[in-house]
């Protein structure tokens, strides 16, 4: 399977398409393009106008539910970047993402969470997928999203 | 107008001299340069030795007041861009921002208060201004500081 | 004294060996390197399987104990370098750290943890280990560390 399908059959899975447009609200871009390296501004899940999970870990969102909250993250990014190379086999490095969960006082499994983004990375990307990774608690998200994440991203 | 005069005028809008000195206190620096990018640090709404907003958004910092003290974190990057290049026509493109809030428990606006920092870079860099950005809000920052930002800048 | 001795130096000045090898347990690394810049995971002052200083700054931590969890976070991302590397003398100049300090709600001492992580930086790589910094404070980080650095490193 080329990443491509890949990317289809993990979207199939989740039970959403990537496929729209990503708008954004303000004077910034979706991504980023300097050189050979792409940065992604924070992806939180949302599906259209929806942030299709909300809340806190530890409070309103399990940790499946938190893990999924990041795989949709990682698919939105993944889709920036089909959308603008025209093929994810430009992509040569998953470089860093920065992963932050929306916490309850006592949620401490935010690595946990992370492995639903770097696993969906991994699978479409393989070892161009295995990025550095940073995960800390946050008291609050835009749009009370439990997950955000943002990118940097090596190409061709 | 140049790039310079629109952030003379911005300083003359919010009341504000940004160009003293900006001092750190360990052994870091407020701006690192790497071939053609710059790693700015974490910019506080500072003038002088006084953090000129404090507090939560949601609780004691108004959205226009927090947008206000975005704006001036990026007014304080942007006198650093200048005292380091000699001149913002050599700023290339600004790669990324990470704004970080801090939120009280039910605050979710955060992209809104990223907004003032966005309107600024688009003001003064037009299209070079326009960057990838994460909104985080966060528990706590240094002094109290309502916003936190730190910039990557692409540079000739 | 070259800057491998500092850092061994430092090591035993902690009390801890960081020369063991560092795990991590999803489809990440702790390193990615793209041509001369290497991402750094965020690392958390963890010694084999155990996280030695636990808690929240302004609560169970005090400001000395954070400073030396910033320490330790240093090390175990210099020695991820030096296994990398073969020699720390190959790196050119450390361009970032992120420093996220796991904090009570009044805590506002973020950027005086950071100085203990600059502090080993500048001791072991002199004007190389001058770098830019961002610090906040977050509501929790991975296994209940109080505090988690990521870095961004410039090599030859």
């Amino acid at each position: 399977m080329t990443r491509e399908e890949r990317f289809q059959q993990i979207a199939k899975e989740l039970g959403y398409s990537f496929d729209g447009e990503i708008k954004v609200g303000g004077n910034y871009a979706p991504l980023v393009r300097h050189q050979n390296t792409i940065y992604i501004s924070g992806q939180i899940p949302r599906i259209g106008n929806h942030v299709v999970i909300q809340g806190a870990l530890g409070a309103d969102v399990s940790l499946e539910a938190g893990q999924v909250a990041a795989k949709i993250c990682v698919m939105r990014a993944v889709a920036l970047l089909l959308k603008q190379l025209g093929s994810l086999e430009q992509v040569q490095k998953i470089l860093r993402i920065s992963v932050y969960v929306q916490s309850s006082a006592s949620f401490t499994q935010q690595s946990e969470v992370s492995d639903g983004a770097s696993e969906v990375l991994y699978s479409i990307f393989g070892d161009a997928g295995v990025h550095s990774r940073t995960s800390v608690g946050v008291f609050q998200l835009p749009k009370n999203a439990p997950v955000e994440i943002d990118f940097v991203v090596a190409v061709d």
